[in-house]
């Protein structure tokens, strides 16, 4: 099976931007004729999950509905809509005459998707991969079998008959846990997690694979002591507040000394009125009355209405303790000091430092990529925020007309242009 | 020892380019100025070694005298005049009025750099480290332990006096083996392996840790049967023979049966005189009287006067057999025809892939990258010789004037602008 993809994967490598457009346009036209019974076999999945006392936020993610298949159906138009990712030339170099260098983008080839509940992130994730010509394996939740089996035979059979390569998407149907898939380090390039964070990082312990996500999302929001009060406290609210069970706000609050007497109390009287629980340091408990922080909860990701709050002594020991605590998610500062802030955007080592702004902006669709594969806090590869660009690498094409590198050797040898073409 | 190396990173990544330029400079000064001392450092190991009764090869890898050491001193020359990878404005948006979104490159962190015996590894990577603002913790093999020891002591010192963080460079003494290095995985965000490809291939397998290089090097010629039979026969000979211990050298050769009675005798002469052992197919062997390939010889790097040489029934086949044995470094074709060339350097899915060209081009200094920091088989971040690019990842830098994302949210929500600024 994984052989077959990736053989798909090298066929894929050489199909047309055209092709792979009109793949898409038979697999959002296939979705919402089959929507019906689409629909109906997630409701099978969900009456079983009912049965089986699945909790209520993960029924929640399972459901599939015809609303839901038009969100998806919307999604894949625009992804109609953006440039070919693949054969972009990157660079392009006149090694000497009649030997030309391009490097130009490619496929990576073949990749597992593995996720929850959730069925959008199955057709998600595997037009994106059809879009950037790499194949997919796809293995989803047990509690969704239903609803993955008639969605992953609707995009294969309509990307097929519209030509692409037999084999290129595959949904793993063994029993066998996720583990299975994890093993396959020979056929599979990279992989892709979506679902909750103890998910994401059991998939990064157990496989050798390189892994595009991020577990966790400890963000912070920095008010440093030449911040605006009021901009502060709408910056900390928005990054904490506006949508709490995401991995893009905030978590922990730090405060400089030196403005704590003044924007405490602001900030107490802002969250009170959101119904969110404060648990601060010594210091911050001596200015307002909040429940006490400990140790793990600067490492809390809460992802509830919960905010961590801590004093520091100024910009430095913030960065500091970001660096220890944070999960290179995304860290913002509050001041009015540019060279402050410059010097915490260069040093805070996260995949988004953010000025006089929320947290909550790091996110494909507000940073204008379009199609978002994930976000990830990897140190290489693709970093925060990933679009299309994260599915596809490199290769170097030599085109040259007959030379050898012995002409090139010695005192007498030919002598490289490394001319830049582009 | 690794938390120093992180700390000192944080701190590299905002050091300017000229404080990094004058710590190379003050680098090559000292290893010159030191030479002597170094070189009589290296002679107690080479004593050693011969004692200890190391191999040939190995020795004269070790051996690190005072033209090694100006050698390394030209490269640190030529790696100052490099402009700085870091720092790089790689795209930008802005979101809305007076909310910018750069995507700006930066070091990648702390790189773990292991290496067999050869000193100048030690060097050319640590100040690659340096000039990409990248700390770095450093392994050697034993038998260099005094060589290498002098080593990172000149460079440490000389950097850290230039303005560099204390701790940025640090030399692993422990007697634990290498794999105590691989387990950092928690403050180490990058391997970079160098030495022998059975050495490198145990790397990447026990560790975690990104691995930045290439284990094995099966480079393919393919003569197409619209190939020039003088061309193909030269570009054969130089890809095996002009350096044969080197990834990039072919080990095998794959000739169009339309073309293989006309190929293979003048191939066979070449070789000949070249004193190069020629293991074939049947098919082969039903032109030309050569030694025997079996199935094993399809995957073997020889690194040596020897050359596999298989009759394949078109350009399909030569693709199918190189996605099959090769290891994705470096294939070519040679042919006349653009067509099969073309469908030959999309669906190769190597690092090089090369029309009428040797595979021995396949190197960071031919391709006019500067500095080389190894040649990567990875499928993502970097493939193909790496300049110093691969030492580099980005963040997200947001500039905003007191944005919160629950202003752009709902119907009557400010709308994103998504003007590219550059």
């Amino acid at each position: 099976m994984s052989l077959a993809a990736k053989a798909a994967a090298i066929e894929l490598a050489g199909v047309k931007n055209s092709v792979k457009n009109k793949a898409l346009a038979a697999v959002a036209e296939t979705l919402k004729a089959q929507s019906r019974e689409i629909a109906a076999a997630n409701e099978k999945d969900l009456a079983a999950a009912k049965k089986g006392n699945l909790a209520g936020p993960l029924l929640k993610r399972l459901k599939f509905d015809e609303a839901k298949i038009a969100d998806v159906c919307a999604g894949i138009e625009s992804l109609i809509r953006l440039e070919d990712p693949v054969g972009k030339i990157l660079a392009a170099t006149e090694l000497d005459a009649g030997l030309e260098l391009y490097k130009v983008s490619c496929p990576i080839g073949v990749i597992g998707v593995v996720f929850e509940s959730r069925p959008d992130a199955l057709v998600q994730i595997s037009t994106l991969c059809l879009k950037s010509g790499n194949a997919v394996l796809l293995k989803g939740g047990s509690e969704a079998e239903n609803t993955n089996t008639i969605l992953a035979e609707c995009i294969r059979a309509a990307s097929e008959k519209a030509g692409l390569p037999s084999g290129w998407l595959q949904l793993l149907h063994t029993r066998q846990d996720v583990a299975e898939m994890l093993r396959l380090d020979e056929c599979i390039d990279l992989i892709v997690p979506r679902g909750s964070n103890q998910f994401v990082r059991y998939i990064m312990e157990n496989t050798n694979i390189p892994v595009l996500g991020h577990a966790d999302g400890v963000c912070h929001v920095y008010v440093d002591g030449e911040a605006e009060v009021d901009m502060a406290v709408r910056i900390a609210v928005d990054s904490k507040c506006q949508y709490v069970a995401v991995c893009n706000a905030a978590e922990t609050l730090l405060v400089d000394e030196k403005i704590a007497a003044k924007f405490l109390p602001a900030m107490k009287e802002a969250f009170d009125e959101e119904g969110v629980e404060l648990r601060g340091c010594e210091r911050t408990r001596a200015i307002v009355d909040v429940n006490v922080a400990t140790e793990l909860d600067w490492r809390a990701e809460y992802l509830d209405k919960i905010l961590a709050v801590r004093v520091v002594g100024g910009v430095s020991e913030a960065i500091g303790h970001i660096n220890e605590y944070g999960s290179g998610h995304t860290d913002a500062i509050v001041t009015a000091n540019r060279q402050t802030a410059e010097r915490f955007m260069e040093m805070v080592d996260s995949a988004g430092v953010f000025w006089n702004a929320s947290t909550r902006f790091s996110d494909g669709y507000r940073y204008g990529l379009g199609a978002e594969v994930g976000i990830s806090t990897n140190k290489i590869h693709a970093r925060g925020p990933v679009g299309l660009e994260g599915l596809v690498i490199y290769k170097w094409k030599l085109f040259g007309s007959g030379q050898v590198v012995a002409d090139y050797s010695g005192q007498e040898g030919r002598k490289f242009r490394h001319k830049k073409l582009r």
